[in-house]
């Protein structure tokens, strides 16, 4: 039953994770390892406990990596994505167990049958989102499936947000997770499926067309819809559903002045302003806004067709992009230098605490009714290093570790946590993280 | 002076190339071999001409490619793009001439200094638009450096359209070039300069910000940004320049339908749509619609805030997307699905004439006073066979060829089609062929 933990990558969503298989090795024998390219970075986090050690690795080094890899049991991945596929195949060498929080990819789904054939378990997508999304929505679908109600909808919606006392600023939005992603988000178009019909929506139109979502005693918010809301019909069981529906909540507000960015064109990625080095924000607006007479922002209002002195405009300056201060960004492109500004302005201070809201909408017809269940989590962070963010990430990966040294998993193969044996036993424990999912049942 | 002149291409805009060539044989000794894919092509274009000869040619069989061409003192190449590098690295080793009408690519320029070396000239964007618009823009630039005045505006507008009595669709357009183009055209962010600033424009503002231009006889069309107006700045000796734009030509109303097109999703090539193979067009239209009460049509009028009875409406509806017709087109984007259905709608009729319209507007200060040089140039095609377009691409490049074998350019290296040598007999001989271009200058 003892084992011997490597988690690679000490990172920003390390800590919850590396604690959790800390506070756990005494009780069940094992040993954690920590590894990271920046050695330091390693060691802070494993601090000085008897059963864990900090070290340092490149994971391009193929011979040091597979070195670590052939001396644990189970490996979890906190690497970048695109990284995971190389651990992935050393662990089907040395036959090892894997544990990531990323989504799989097709590449990683290809190993199903080598690590089903050395029984092993190589569980992805056990984060937040994806990963608890998939555990909650498990549990109320089949509790619903086990009574005989036949699903007629599934809507889903997850934010990764500042709580309300730490929020304040205009967007009601601070990072807690890749900056990047969230200015590159919906770029593309989202499809979903309502009421039997398959919906299109171009990302011109992603962030005008909204959701209202409640969540007790945090109230309402705002969603849009996610890429592609059907990427898991199948693996939920959903194949015939008539509407389903996953989305990112915001507080209300943000998303028509996400949409005014987008309209300026300021979330465009695919072409280098000349000169960024050299213009300031008023001058990169000037070069975006219609030409004509009146004040850039005036002329910026009048292209939105916003009130000039409204609730968008407000976000747009309190952003800084009508100030005449320098970009000092080399061949940037307009996504890149709207990036370099909000990573300043929407930085979670240290006392800050973020929050975590999702909610599942299930509707279903049972002994000639039709009732809708809905499901609601929240979780409140403690400061920035303390965030409910990366608790929810790295606590499901620490207890999974948990279950497959207790031998408390059967599977094996190429998973996301859909299955009872996995979500079961991670959503129980973490109600001892205070995380717990709340649902109730209204008839429609 | 006899010169073995060798076409690869006789797709859709060599015939006014090969017939030149042919005409031209006689008189100057040239021999003119087409070669193609399709060896019927060839055939068939140069007939029974006794100094032309077809032959097949797969241009991907590097030693047949090299057979030809080292048999040849000229080549012209019609090929793709993208195929034109391969051609040029033949004509350098093999020491040949080479004249194209496409964008010059940064791989090629980069054989300048082997072409230079070895005394070639290898022309490139030597056709309409790139290379009519090159030339006839330097003429005027250069009799205005001349007499001494100062530039301070430089705006080059061009359409490929078809004639007012062959406008017969609500469009005012039919396809006398690559659709695909036409469909993705724009996609990115566009950029120009006006009075001193430089001005992007984000596609989703593309077919929203437009000017309006006057071409005496043929009246008032509206123009819409190019791409990269920036492009040319340099070789065309316009560095410091306030105002630079260059943009496309359409009939009065194009712009407003296409956004409507840009903002349904419809010009969208990221995405494959599920079931494409079996859905209509209406359905599709349903997906890309907002849900809600009403028709497919006025909920799409609702989006896109415009009157369900107006003239964008009528556009949208001519094209049939609201038909319950299938697609059948298997895993398409919608920008596939909207090219196949404008192939169909857009098709220029066997007797209809297309129409190329030019206007360049160059503003220039001279003794204390601002002038604008107004230069218009149209031409109109015979039938769907005998276009103005082929005509205005094929012809300049045979005509350098002229130039060549006739010992007349000294340029040596790759170039466009920018230098006095070039640009002041290819003119002068286009006016034979019925393509002048007229100019007024007023007083502003």
């Amino acid at each position: 039953m003892s084992a011997r933990i490597l988690i690679i990558g000490a990172g920003r969503s390390s800590a919850a994770l590396i604690n959790y298989t800390l506070s756990k090795s005494e009780e069940l024998g094992w040993t954690v390892t920590v590894a990271d390219s920046d050695p330091n970075a390693a060691a802070l986090k494993v601090g000085d406990h008897p059963r864990g050690q900090g070290v340092w690795l490149d994971v391009t080094k193929t011979n040091d990596r597979r070195e670590l890899i052939g001396r644990a049991d189970i490996v979890v991945s906190l690497l970048p994505a695109h990284l995971h596929i190389e651990v992935a195949h050393d662990c089907i060498r040395l036959k090892k167990h894997l544990v990531t929080a990323s989504y799989v990819s097709q590449e990683l789904y290809r190993l199903g049958d080598e690590a089903r054939n050395r029984e092993l378990i190589f569980m992805g997508e056990m984060g937040l989102d994806p990963g608890i999304d998939h555990m909650t929505a498990m549990q109320r679908l089949n509790v619903i499936r086990e009574k005989e109600g036949k699903i007629t909808a599934f809507r889903s919606f997850t934010g990764g947000l500042v709580a309300q006392e730490s929020n304040n600023n205009p967007w009601g939005y601070k990072f807690t997770w890749n900056p990047r992603n969230v200015v590159l988000a919906g770029q593309g178009t989202a499809q979903y499926l309502q009421d039997g019909k398959l919906k299109f929506l171009p990302y011109q139109r992603l962030f005008r067309t909204l959701w209202e979502v409640n969540i007790p005693g945090q109230g309402r918010f705002e969603a849009y819809a996610n890429r592609d809301s059907l990427l898991y019909r199948e693996q939920y069981g959903l194949e015939n559903i008539p509407t389903i529906l996953r989305g990112t909540l915001r507080y209300p507000g943000y998303a028509e002045a996400w949409a005014a960015l987008v309209k300026i064109g300021l979330t465009n990625a695919d072409f280098p302003i000349l000169d960024s080095a050299k213009i300031t924000y008023h001058e990169l607006m000037e070069a975006l806004a219609p030409s004509g007479p009146g004040s850039v922002k005036d002329r910026v209002a009048g292209m939105l067709r916003i009130d000039p002195q409204g609730e968008v405009m407000k976000r747009l300056i309190w952003l800084g992009l009508f100030r005449k201060k320098r970009i000092k960004l080399r061949d940037a492109t307009p996504a890149l230098i709207l990036e370099k500004l909000l990573l300043d302005k929407w930085k979670l201070g240290p006392d800050d605490k973020d929050l975590i809201v999702m909610q599942h909408q299930i509707d279903y017809e049972l002994d000639g009714k039709t009732f809708r269940d809905v499901s609601n989590l929240t979780m409140k962070g403690k400061d920035a290093q303390d965030t409910a963010m990366s608790r929810l990430v790295g606590l499901p990966m620490g207890i999974f570790v948990r279950l497959i040294s207790q031998e408390l998993i059967k599977a094996t193969g190429v998973h996301i946590p859909t299955m009872k044996e996995v979500y079961e036993p991670v959503l129980e424990e973490m109600k001892d993280f205070g995380m717990e999912l709340l649902h109730t049942t209204e008839e429609l």
